[in-house]
């Protein structure tokens, strides 16, 4: 349409497996197209990009509750309906296998293979006390002024 | 602002009455402002697009386990709030007709008279085995990459 | 980009802590970036609005059962998440008074200082019975077509 670059940005702030999977389906579908994508994770979105595997970080007791009751990773995450105490997230990586459907993990490594900015929101990390490197590698960090910046030069906007 | 048509797009994720409802208040009043306009129906959201009265159509067992646990069409639907075991949506359809709001059938009803394009995700229609003669009719099928088409054109693109 | 001011909607469907302090960190972002910022709130999120103590109205019986079930104000809203029948609230103000973040009432408080158009939806204020003086004070009364008036020149646009 124009010149320049098309420019996507998503505010993922939903940590639900179902949400998360829309979220890069459109990013990456946007990067194929050649937008310049970003990815801006706040509030539950964030736990999206946890890594599996929870390394040796201090905490306070709050951000050691935050850290405990909330999912750890892509693999963790429950559904926003039918979820039924986690069968939910079963049946649907159960059909998407099914069907080569790439799962979360996949999606997000993909989403970085093709240059998707992955932004933590650095507001929410103090507030929850999630540090970076409890993070996935090359997420960036972030705070409303970064996202508005992309946001106000692009067309597609969403709030997941 | 511009010669061509505006366009607005809407992607509805969600699969509640309050939700869809509000989707398709701003679809038609976009389209009474002469936007083309297009909902992209993902996940939960096809449900709203369920024909009332399932036709025969074979499927696998998840298939049929997914066509069973969710909602079949727009009368059907839970609320994303004050759900109260089904009587949040009885009293939100009872305030509704009494202060003669349209229904969420008859909102859907209208989209299709004023031109609102209705798409059915095709990922999720494999991935939840749900099938074209299920969905009402003149739904058009399409993956992200239609929905990118619009969405890219268009100023107003929510995700609802 | 453009010579005149840019402009940012978000429609504010939730009526959960959480998204709402997502909205209002957005909308007053904008607001310093000197976007003409406009919060159109609707269903559930017109409760984030409510004034703390009820104003002595006039109600039907269903006007009076939403007014009670629903919560009044910002101090009353539970979280789309860990909400953990009310804990979830409490600990995240506690974190956010600790790192010393606004509270949400002072989030809207710097939202209508920093000239923030807040506008309550009149369609919902009709089904749900909620009265102008139920509300904030500087509260604006709107309908789809203020908001859509507002969206078609805005850039980013959101649906919370």
């Amino acid at each position: 349409m124009t010149e320049q670059k098309q420019k996507t940005t998503i505010v993922l702030f939903s940590g639900e497996l179902d949400k998360a999977i829309a979220a890069f389906i459109i990013a990456n579908g946007a990067a194929a197209y050649d937008h310049e994508v970003t990815i801006f994770t706040t509030f539950w979105g964030l736990n999206v990009l946890r890594k599996d595997r929870q390394p040796t970080v201090k905490k306070g007791w709050l951000g050691k509750v935050f850290g405990w009751v909330m999912p750890r990773g892509p693999n963790k995450l429950g559904l926003s309906n039918l979820n039924m105490i986690g069968m939910g997230p079963k049946m649907i990586k159960h059909v998407m296998k099914k069907h080569n459907a790439l799962s979360l993990p996949q999606l997000i490594e993909l989403a970085q293979e093709m240059g998707v900015k992955l932004v933590a929101c650095t507001m929410t990390m103090d507030l929850l006390g999630i540090q970076q490197k409890e993070l996935l590698d090359d997420v960036e960090l972030g705070g409303v002024a970064a996202y508005l910046g992309d946001a106000s030069e692009a067309r597609v906007n969403l709030f997941i």
